[in-house]
């Protein structure tokens, strides 16, 4: 298991202008860095998306391990690092835990990165 | 210095459908990893900036150095990344190499993320 990143809220939305604006400040690629070094990971991108286009953006961690094929304590690692980046939101609902993409903070990645 | 990323090319476009629309493939997953490795970091994310936000999204190296406060080498390190990855193009006149945003490739990454 890797270590607890570090990792930028980005539902925060507080940085950046998009890339082709202007440049970024050595504050802000620290910031931003940090929120992408959360999505470059293939088991949390495939969580993200499976989240994401699960119905109502919200999915039930029992849905979650059998597809990306791996422990329930990865998975869960994994979850927790996606929710300090400000991706998801965890709630808990009887037995299980479900897991919402926080509106609108793709979009806010999405942002940052268009107009080239 | 770091291990020289095995990076996918964003450039020839054939990585994947947004993350609300359909859940990643474990090949699509690593494929999109490897790209966002090459944005996780900094500096790379300081210089795509710079040379974005450039006129005609141009810029010289010898004008990339000094901003980000690294070595030449360094530097020149990072760039490669972001070419191997098909952020940057570079083309040599005179002197100097000149390191241009690939029109698109920042927009495709974009689009993957739009729509939460």
């Amino acid at each position: 298991m890797t270590t607890m990143l570090d990792v930028t809220d980005i539902s925060a939305g507080t940085c950046c202008a998009p890339l082709v604006r202007e440049p970024l400040s050595a504050a802000e690629a620290d910031q931003l860095a940090t929120t992408m070094k959360a999505l470059a990971d293939p088991a949390r991108l495939r969580l993200l998306s499976i989240v994401a286009a699960s119905e109502g953006a919200e999915a039930c961690v029992c849905d979650l391990i059998e597809p990306v094929g791996l422990s329930q304590p990865t998975v869960s690692h994994h979850l927790k690092i996606l929710m300090n980046a400000g991706f998801l939101t965890r709630s808990k609902r009887g037995t299980w835990a479900y897991f919402k993409l926080v509106p609108g903070a793709l979009d806010r990645v999405s942002q940052l990165f268009v107009g080239s």
